[in-house]
């Protein structure tokens, strides 16, 4: 938390000297935001499960949102620019970085890739700035892991769509401008397709409900959706977008910045157990002094600064467009989970004080596992993985003939 | 939670051969108490930090308060009997049991083993009916690991006491009847040892503050105690106790008691892994059906039976009167430390539900966090257990020499 | 290694108590053959891949060779005395309790649960007292974890059984006297089932090859056995086995040995390192007197005294006669599991030294990777524990279905 | 093993593309070499513990000995490269990269960084070709994590330095062609400092014992080393080291080696549990089809993954300049660390076939064992990285305070 251990952790490892003027200024601005703006409110907004709506446009006027795609007000930031800015908010909490990821990665990833000139030009710029916020409907109640099963319907009454169904755990649905909705579509020559459509939120037949009783990510909001009949018309889906390549795209780069965010999250769980383990004393002595808390903080360095490597890896084969989903997996499942396993440790070292708002650690281990669940469980990734390496998909007993 | 799934856990191991009818009749009574009184509110109460007083009596007359010990309206239970309502209670909750062991193992035994007849009489029967409520005030601010280092202190005002000093993480102080406060008293010939006092609470000079933020067991009350001039007649001094040992050998009542309670939270989260994937269908089929959640369910289950018969074991051994500390911390360090990787397993298989008070996982996690500080931590346990192998104190570096 | 450490692991955990004076002699008597039969060559043994066989016969007079069985020479002691001496014998090393296994467990319990009269009345009592070998051929080349896919088949010609096959990994099968042989026999009226035969070793197209090579359990044999055109008499048949429950009751004897043999490797390989710990002088002081040593020393204690708990119970449960297989697989994956993992453990704190000879250590490490194959792999009994707890077959994508 | 499996684990990743050609070059040489001239013969001297003389000079003639120094016959090349060799050697067999690390980083860097003029050209090019054999003496009986205890002594008898003492785990010493031997020395001054000697091993009074009974690092020697009245002319000192920082300053060569190759021998156990994965079948479907295998595989190749990362980024600082031994420390700690754990799950994938030395697993697992201790425990790169965080030295009780 001090200055000091902070420098710590950044200075053992010189990563800085893998990064540009550029990315370092990036890096900076991220830094100051998340200590400026969202710590000093944070555990307030956790308590009371509360989204500060006010911090959307100052996230716009830092230019982080959709700060990695090019042109309509977007700052075209290179991919590891964009990952330190995720591994910055995600230091104060994964809900912003969330907010983030959802808003750029997701929603205005969707427009921008598969989106029509019309609709980037309409959507983009005022989602860039914070102005309006987007969401991103394709997980639905019946499983997050398989969106094959998708249940939610397009289907086509004259020129118009008819979208009917159902989605679950919808980051920011309920104070969306408009969200990218992804249902099985049937086109008036009766072919379908998983297809993509944008949908102002105020559409009639589109509600959307926060999701309550959350031990985790409370002050970020995820919500049910439901679409009854909701009619759009006709250039409302999204040209470039058929079958699920469309949504796997977008969770792709979702997955990317969330690589770096855990690791933002695990650092600030470093530096907190990293600061008491150097201040508070026990038996006469510093407990940073004990052989025990120093193999624990050896071993959580050592994976924080594994995570921090393998993200600028990715970001490095990112940039020069050579990054697989194979290689996101790893990242993914790797960084959540040697982030949660840094909370953990960070935890027992922060003893009595260290259940309170005091220190960030509850706080990051709670949210943390939303993080391990959403875009892929380790379960999913790691059979992701294990196809890559064995040639044989071990989804379900179903993907094994 | 289901029936079912529950069945399955407790017969698979046939753990109850072990016990006698008495030690499963009170294992029933406490399960039936935890599912009928506990359960229902406790989501609520632990979003909303609220201890709901009203239970206290009932788990008086319940008999749980203070089961273990002999007369004084004491259920005069066996070690193992206590331990199942240990268990059944902390798998609703880990606050309730808590309460439990801070009323029954740590005030009534400090009475019940140091206090003169005169204390007993006046303070045990209505501590077993939970009329008055008791607290322990041990820890200070400056660590939980070090009683050693106290530095409340207890001087002779004429045959008065008068105690000053603060304490922290007093469980139920604020809202307790009576404190039994250790300070490092001088009496009137000068002599100097720890003792312990039996404090009203409405003793003028006797403030107690609930810790705020708390992030972890927000159904009960952990306090910061403030005492100033707080003056106590003669005979507010527990006679049987002088030096550290009175207090430890409350601790160690409560330690007990918290190698059974974790199994209970351990059981919880089992139960409700095992429910989902029984049920939870993703790919066209239960996730139970996957080998990487069986893997996870086969080693949670391992781990938990093997948590129980150890629990078992201390049981029996302390009814044979023969169980030693060194013991007792293999099971404060399994019981808890399992228990927590039980409840880490068991939340990534819940996936996105599970992040909500759908589920009692979350809280669970949120919970041992706080059993795994107190009563000792991992490293004190680790570091008894390594004296009483290799014969040499590690404790802190002047330990060592 | 020293008697000192010895009784710390011994006493620590007051273990004794629960056993009774008879079962408490089988213990001691084993010991003492460990201690002075096996320890003194076996280092030499394991370095030349030599099988000393002349302690077979020493075997068979302490009473071990079969030695939970009723009658025809055998000593009828109880499940847990039986453990013990597993315990004791393979805190020597593998090889001599796994010889102990084969001969008594597996060869042993075929004739006396399935066998006749004569063969009970033939072959039991030299084999307990040594005089003859027995081995037990079920593997088969192409998977151990699949004994439904033998390829081994008995025929009739005329009044005669011909046998045609191959068999892997048959411990002892160079020196066997007599081989139990599983095959898939057709009888004169064209039915079809798994039998048992008992076969004669010298009997022509036996053949048995020890597999070269072996980086572990090198004092003991274990072979590639064929079978061809091997006639057999038609009573050489178990009247009593029908299917694969007959080789699978004895897999589950030997099974239940593993639980507590692997304990013994475990309680060697954590003496071996509690006595160095306690004597070796590095930076002036015993590493003993380390945290991070004495950390280890208690994780590996508390997993040593919770596998013995778990074996000792499954021992009581097996007196009782109601052990299940899912209750032998708990045990065997967690003793040899936690085995290896205390084995590591111990390896990591002898340092340089502790990779000779001079230490028990790397010999049981080697050793245990064969123990944790042998009689189902880690996953084969987390999947019958998953299949008990989930009621969902996952063993393969066939079986899900 | 197959250059299909090989090719996947180096694809998957990508780590090529952070390569120049010409470390390129250098890993095609070293992989190679590593099958051609190793392998092949590598299970039989690992049993019959032979050490190869012969490809001494052929590993010298590949450029490999001292390749990373300047001049006087060595290859000059990046530290990258070095690296990259190192691994694909110990992807054969840990003793051979480590009698690449002991001539090369340990002997010649000696003598590269410390020796006068002379001494370079007297013996570095004659140690590149393999013609001259080195070996480094530190460590002694009395434990090798404490050089500053050391007891062996040089003391001043006219021109002459005399030696006397003992050095144990010597790599190479009895087979080697000169010593450099750290000892406390004593000038005719009467100044002390621990000073480094170039020791032609035959000279009188020098005699090296290969340490017996190994049950790892059988291919390679280790020696017991004595020094008795050692007579050295006084041009035999190392003129440039004075202290304890002269042989760390080696150490810390050797040990960024061990980063690197420490992978090469977790690569290897992983090709072996990948391709046994894809081509054994049980349950009439390949291993690598189930879950639990392909979770162990994608775990094990994430490791290996960010293993390999992490030694890249060391190397590049290397080569910068800038690489600190803290930074060392870390990969030291997790390239060995890691690569034991990846031969555990490797091992337990092979089953019963792999305990023998068809494959290279059971091999490589007891030669890391070796690799953890030397040139540093695991304990002691923790508390290295430890004091790097807290900035207090937790070595030992006495280095606390």
């Amino acid at each position: 938390m001090s200055t000091d251990s902070t420098l710590i952790v950044d200075t053992v490892f010189d990563l800085d000297a893998l990064l540009t003027d550029e990315e370092r200024s990036w890096q900076q601005k991220a830094r100051t935001f998340a200590t400026e703006r969202i710590l000093p409110v944070i555990e307030d907004d956790f308590e009371s499960k509360y989204f500060r709506r006010e911090l959307v446009a100052e996230l716009g006027a830092a230019g982080f949102l959709g700060m990695h795609l090019q042109g309509y007000g977007c700052a075209g930031a290179g991919a590891v620019a964009y990952g330190l800015v995720c591994l910055e908010l995600e230091s104060a909490d994964s809900g912003w970085r969330t907010f983030v990821s959802v808003q750029g990665s997701l929603a205005m990833s969707a427009i921008y890739k598969h989106g029509s000139e019309e609709q980037k030009q309409h959507w983009l710029p005022r989602m860039a700035t914070g102005e309006a916020i987007g969401c991103f409907g394709l997980t639905e109640p019946s499983g997050g892991s398989d969106p094959a099963a998708m249940t939610t319907t397009a289907r086509r009454d004259g020129e118009e769509w008819v979208l009917d169904g159902a989605k679950r755990w919808i980051g920011l649905a309920s104070i969306a401008d408009v969200a990218v909705i992804w249902a099985k579509a049937t086109d008036s020559d009766g072919s379908t397709a998983v297809r993509g459509f944008v949908v102002p939120t105020e559409t009639e037949g589109f509600s959307a409900t926060p999701i309550d009783g959350k031990l985790s990510m409370r002050a970020s909001i995820q919500c049910d959706v439901t679409l009854e009949g909701v009619r759009l018309p006709a250039d409302a889906v999204l040209p470039g977008a058929r079958g699920l390549s469309g949504p796997f795209s977008c969770l792709n780069e979702a997955r990317y910045g969330i690589v770096w965010g855990a690791m933002g999250a695990a650092r600030s769980c470093l530096e907190a157990a990293l600061g008491r383990a150097r201040t508070r004393e026990v038996f006469g002595e510093p407990i940073g002094a004990r052989q025990l808390v120093q193999g624990k903080l050896a071993d959580m360095f050592v994976e924080y600064e594994k995570g921090v490597l393998l993200a600028l890896h990715l970001g490095r084969l990112k940039e020069r467009g050579t990054l697989t989903p194979a290689q996101i997996s790893v990242g993914k499942l790797n960084s959540v989970r040697e982030a949660l396993h840094i909370a953990h440790e960070a935890r027992s070292i922060l003893a009595g004080d260290g259940i309170t708002s005091a220190f960030p650690v509850m706080r990051h281990m709670a949210n943390l596992e939303s993080v391990r669940t959403y875009e892929g469980t380790d379960e999913i990734h790691q059979l992701v993985l294990g196809r890559e390496l064995t040639g044989i998909a071990a989804f379900s007993s179903a993907s094994v003939a």
